[in-house]
């Protein structure tokens, strides 16, 4: 257990879930304002691992909903949170007794941690995806047995709905619909579960990523040291599964965006200064979901892609790349309970519209690049 | 109180329920089925006047929720109306006293009797606004003071939600998107009340009127009378505020009907055969509108607006209108409750975007057509 308790740590927390977030899940910039908010009035965000947890613990996931271009305009009451927690404990009539992110990616790594703070309600050391998803049943919960609903929803204005759905993809389609409805922005708690559930469904240990993740970057802007060689150090360890590779470095020459459907399409493309034509893109679909190099792919959702600026080592999303930008490309793999089949069959590249297989970064790249 | 115990009543009741949806609210023709196997297995529905309910009595509208077109395709369920049931009882914390149509016009003057014949729970002989219209706030409840929600919603999939918001302007954006993310058909109980509002705010004897318009029209068939003449004889009744007037005679020379954000938009020109060009139009938007006489508007919302086949004198919603019709047109008076400047703020014309003040069918036609 430890606690969250100085703008530092929000800082790099931030900064590392917009890392994890594969270019998606939103800015978590309005998340860190709040969370900044009450580590001032010496409130803390208490962390605490799913093993300490009694298995008979209930745990729900706090999150926002909407699109990130709508989040980052928004205000985030401390009421609207508040009320949130007292219509889910009056709903699922039973105190809640610790959250958990559903996506560490992102904006939503905040709102657990702002409300536990808020409220003293400790929040675990994990998450649903260790990245960000644009779905509700894109989930380790959903995948392995613990729904999305009963959810409570809820806007700033006062509006709720509780929502009980037969799956995870009509609780996508009802949720979105009804944040739809309701201006673009709205809170909920969803995927209600028990202590023995988060410690057998969760990625485990991403609060604390996202820690060391902004540490090293902080670090190494403070000592002159490459970041990414400080990131990859950490992220890169086959012995836990996990893998990193940087898969490429090189400048912005064409970036394309688009919304449509409440969703952000793109496509980046990258050239090395090697030749005149771009050798590198990235597919974009709220997030990074595939980046190839001369026509190969060399990682793929649900493994994680990172875009960094050269420079200053800052993680971009999708929305942040512009023409010009020089950046360094970190291909991540997902944590091995992201990888299996049954996994694959809700996140994997043809739940995109990809028609490819899933292949590990490990396997696509299986050496790291040579420093320069 | 009555019951509404014969194939005859739930056809007649159907008609006029068509009548008075003034071009909308969808044909009953699923309910009608669903009621009459309802009656057929013995089962009753009970019609009690509003003033026999004991003022703290708990009333709730069950209500269906979708496309007409939608609706028309769909077989409703013994077992969503029970579930609806009991989700509202459980939700609401109290058991349902009596039901009430908030639309007595169209396919929604048949859920409630369908629930209070299945479920043995009496029916209100009113409804909120003793016609159709496409918005849940559109109703004298609403207008006065009694909100659309909290409201249960469930699809025959077992997908729930409850809603409560602060407006019932936001609860029909809400409902509609819920309704559109669970396929377009979904079942509601709305304004939850008491048995002293039931009194004050509904729009009073309205399936009582269904059955009367029925009767009129079924019986003029069987012995050659005219049958509007058979329904303005009732419909008109200056002693308690209500005027009817035919306000044309001819045939359909043109019909223009668009699907577009989920309503039906649509214009229809009729010709009397007096000259080459259409005289009359109507203005449709999911309901009629308005109609116009040479330019000059004859019959305005909230003031209903009926359409009959010159034949059978069978009332006619929208979607039926065809070419080549020979139909005859009847301006009715809204219920007084209706015309007041609260309500006229909520369904008044230039909520259609009409730009145009209301004025009464009895002032805008003063006098009857003459007889042919």
């Amino acid at each position: 257990m430890y606690s969250i308790a100085t703008e530092t740590d929000v800082q790099d927390m931030a900064r590392g879930a917009v890392l994890l977030g594969s270019g998606g899940g939103g800015d978590p910039y309005v998340g860190e304002l709040f969370l900044r908010h009450q580590l001032s009035e010496g409130r803390q965000a208490r962390i605490v691992k799913a093993s300490e947890l009694a298995d008979d613990a209930f745990v729900v996931s706090i999150a926002g909903v909407g699109a990130p271009t709508v989040l980052i305009e928004h205000l985030v009451s401390t009421n609207t949170l508040l009320r949130l927690l007292e219509a889910s404990e009056t709903f699922y009539g039973r105190k809640i007794d610790a959250l958990i992110s559903a996506e560490i990616g992102g904006a939503n790594s905040m709102f657990p941690l702002s409300l536990g703070a808020l409220a003293g309600i400790p929040v675990i050391d994990g998450d649903g995806m260790g990245r960000a998803f644009p779905h509700l049943e894109m989930t380790t919960f959903s995948v392995y047995g613990c729904a999305a609903t009963p959810a409570v929803l809820m806007d700033d204005s006062g509006n709720v709905a509780h929502v009980r759905t037969t799956s995870d993809r009509v609780a996508e389609d009802m949720v979105r619909s009804i944040c739809a409805s309701l201006g673009s922005m709205i809170y909920g708690s969803f995927y209600p579960m028990s202590g023995r559930q988060a410690k057998q469904l969760a990625v485990h240990d991403t609060i604390t990523h996202t820690l060391e993740i902004g540490r090293r970057i902080r670090r190494a802007r403070e000592s002159q040291l490459d970041p990414v060689d400080g990131i990859l150090e950490f992220l890169d360890a086959p012995q836990v599964g996990r893998h990193a590779r940087e898969i490429f470095r090189g400048r912005i020459v064409d970036v394309v965006h688009e919304t449509r459907d409440g969703w952000h399409w793109g496509r980046v493309m990258i050239n090395s200064g090697k030749g005149d034509e771009p050798e590198f893109s990235i597919e974009i679909q709220n997030e990074y979901l595939v980046a190839r190099h001369s026509g190969r792919t060399v990682t793929i959702v649900p493994d994680l892609i990172a875009v960094l600026d050269a420079e200053s080592a800052e993680p971009l999303t999708a929305e942040m790349l512009s023409y010009g930008q020089r950046v360094r490309v970190i291909g991540y793999s997902a944590a091995p309970i992201m990888r299996r089949p049954e996994g694959l069959l809700v996140f994997g590249p043809r739940l995109f519209g990809i028609d490819e297989d899933f292949r590990g970064v490990e396997d696509l790249v299986p050496q790291r690049l040579s420093p320069r």
